[in-house]
């Protein structure tokens, strides 16, 4: 669960602007989760995004370039011990089958697209304690018959 | 991965029943998520709950004791191979850094209750292919300095 | 690696049917690849489809209700020691990154589908050693940015 | 999953060249996976392929060497999180069963070669989506009964 | 269980100034496992928790920052093998199934927290051999149905 | 993490005599853990204590015997996925390094013996939510020179 | 490195028939080793061999069914812990890079097979203690460039 | 399966100097698999030996060094994914338990030494491919009963 | 770290014998450790052997053949959690490389022979608490250059 | 099994000082396996000891406060490929539950202790090969009743 250098170099930088993800994300016209994916290495950005990144965040040409690329995906294969990141891999452990179960009745023999796929994060307060909504949203892939 | 011998049985008593989860659902006053994680073994249910079960699945007595017991929850500590649950864990592995990210911009440091939270799907109808939506949500739990 | 015993079962059947999976296919409209993964658990068919299947093998009620499932597909986790299915894990351990680049090359960030997706095997003759003709055929879907 | 150093070299000496692995395959008259496979470490040269390679990327001493090496083959035992990598990954699991079967059927017990082997990849476009389309091409090896 | 760079740092740093834990505890308003916690990179402390310390330990800025930060937490997925680390790792081995029966017993379904939770380990001296006292203190959170 | 058949039917014996664990415990002299942790396969009892249980569980000869027995103790090397004994496990995670710290600050180079220890579990009532209280209570053993 | 039901079985019928491999090897025209392979269902025979090893072992008809199969081969990925079966996983270890080295100095970039492959095992006396030889034979199989 | 730094540096010092491992072994007076296993920091040299090979390769004072040392051995406890080195690998799977049959039957319960132990590689020419023979020659130990 | 059925018959026949390991090594003419290691099918006896095991012990013909064949030995590749095995793995990762480098001051590049060895235990009574003395005694084998 | 950077300068200092383990265990009045510990930062040293190593090995502050410190101990928890490091694992899978057996048999309940403990390794020659002679001696520390 290793971040690379240049990820690390861009969460850096994104400190020391002062810029929270939600500002960075209305700049670049997408979702907050989207632009941390995209410092984090695990999204890539046209040349336009990456021109309006560098007007609050001092880029290096390395650095631009790597949010170019399409990265090499993943955390590594191994279960995460950063106990709020266990805990969505726990309810994948609890809900897995349950949600298999559901999905299926409602849609048949088939997946959730991660790809053709979105995720927002909201924060809804609670006098008993503030909670976080997170909402993923794909396309339902039916398994074709070849 | 294994779903356990009682499970299956649980299972199959719903197919033969010819219920949704969605009408079990409606008949425990529970969303159909929860009577899944039920079926599978991942939650427990009052006897009153269970009582109403009876009325529609042919329950056995070890059936009813085995699901009001707080059973040993998760999957087992392997990744998933089948595609629909991998697809949840592979977001796991490509989001779950942002998800830190934006947590900790949101919220400061903590985590998402697994505990107390809820979990529901969604079918959002597209021309363009139907989507998959799922809400989590949970109660955001401050690390407590001592 | 194991394979189920109701898989076992069927291939059974089909073994004492004498048939072929290019005949199995060719009854049921479908490719031989597609048959021998309904058999071996990782496809479903349709009720129409069982059918035809027991025109030709003798199937149990059972066997057709476990035909017709959404089943946990997969052969969990392990790397696969039999030399036969390991060629095409190395062949994923050598070209992996090959196929990663050239992909992205012709289409951008995104990945081929493996559930829109089709496999067939031909038999090229050739005097210095008949040739494995594998076909992969997956739809490529592009990284949504939201 | 881990790319060399080496290798990443000889990639971003490629990207800056501006060419397409189509165009340095058809300078080497070779397919370009066999070329992207030459720069990822996973297949040797001939000095006069490197030759022509030195003619559009400017490649080191320590380069031209690494290239002619027969190299240590393989990514590493673990099971890949890049998203299109584990696709493939993802196709072995669910049609390694079917697939042994097939190849039993057609050409009795032995294994496709990995080594005595090419592998395509092609874009067909179509207008609800392009498709990438995998061509495996490997010597069919009968078991030996010594 | 790689302890990082910068914690090692800060462990030198406290190890130079001759300061206890407790010493640093009593300095911090807190208890001298939080502030362990903290130097090992697994909590995070206030800006003005940060002044404190500064004012015994040399602190540089990047140690500082990295102090402020909600930091990646655990050791990785690893079974421990320092034989102090270990023998809690045992207990949980020894006492697992049983600590789940006894709290199943006392509060029902549910988890104790691990965030909204404290440790402190006293020594109590003894002729027999002097003996540890850890004390674990978390909120009882009970499974939500929803 | 598999609970043993002989474990299996204690717990079901112990659930039919209506007697809680602290009852049980209250019978033989002993904690509730301890009680527990016998029941479960990681103790063994004196011929004097098995008589006792006999007075209110109906065990078996091959039952009593298993309870006298210095059995495999353990739950095997993975790491578990049940929610309530992932917690233990993670706070070992996050808090470990800490506690080697502080017991090092306090009794020098050694371990808290896993043996020569007890482990009790109290509910602590509060408005808030009660909280569950763990003690761990074992003999430090020093490092010897040889 | 579990052996199968029905090699066991095979092994036992051996065993019974005071046959050593070298004789059923004599009667098969085989070499002992693929014999003791054919039983250990690592190999699969000619209905005329089967016919041949009925003749001097009673084997049933779901016996010979599974020898003339096309068997899943291995024996699963684990490191083995049986010693004399070790030694050999250790020699690999040792000598793995070395060996490699030679052949890539005999034969160039390719590997040996292991399908067009042999296996003997001779006994040299030797006063000092008597000697183990293996010989294993395979083709030579070049890297081919596409 | 990383080879080491001073390892690859001496690999490259024999490139270097255009010997063969087969001139090095002649040189030597030993063969020239355990030559290449002496590169590889797979076996120990004498002084002697050391200054035989300084004559055709520049060492340094730190490789003579390493030469001489009893070196921590084997490629570390994952699975190899090189093709050549993993085809070595299959054949233990495939025919490890055959092995041990058939070393039974001939010299009993014991072990053939991998350390009172040698390995030659030869090359048999032939028209329809090179073969690659390699010849393992270990001391059997029988298991003593103490 | 499973012990086979047959293994568990054989300790509860010594068991029911009332017969310590020590009263049947004096039987055998064997140390108790060999003997407990021929229960638990990690060593082989000879049928004279077997005749005086079953002077005291009631073994079944199926037993005893098992006594005689030469067994798969090892407890299987994961780390035991069973503390007093697990305290005998742990002795070696601490003192592991220590014991390498004292056997190399002593003997130079080689082994310990686990096969040609012996193993004893012995209680020595000590008023501070008994002591546990396990003496191991194997040959040394000195790596051969070939 | 990575040997630290520290312990590698450790004991290259001991080889340049020409004096072997047994010469320093003389110097500090200790165990020659102890000292082997120490150098591989496996135990901790008090300042009079260090002081004494110091007059035969140059050793810098940094060295001679790491000698000092209660270091992280064990080499990690994967399966080390040395094989004499191995031998000794072995030993364990092989010897494990008949060592558990024998200590049952002699001493009941409980473990002995691998803190409380020394271990030492002499030279026996034998005109059939020397042998290497490991004596472990750890107190016996019973399970107690809580």
């Amino acid at each position: 669960m290793e971040v690379s250098q240049i990820s690390q170099q861009l969460i850096t930088a994104k400190v020391k602007s002062g810029k929270s993800f939600s500002e960075l994300g209305a700049l670049l016209g997408h979702d907050e989760v989207w632009v941390a994916a995209l410092l984090y290495g695990q999204a890539s950005a046209s040349l336009d995004e990456i021109e309006k990144l560098k007007s609050v965040l001092p880029l290096t040409d390395e650095q631009c370039a790597s949010l170019a690329e399409c990265p090499l995906k993943g955390l590594g294969p191994v279960v995460p011990t950063d106990p709020l990141i266990y805990r969505f891999y726990e309810i994948m452990q609890v809900y897995g089958m349950p949600m298999k179960a559901i999905i299926h009745d409602k849609f048949g023999d088939g997946i959730m697209s991660a790809v053709d796929f979105s995720l927002n994060i909201d924060k809804v307060e609670d006098p008993k304690g503030d909670r976080v909504v997170v909402t993923m949203n794909g396309k339902f892939l039916p398994y074709k018959k070849f």
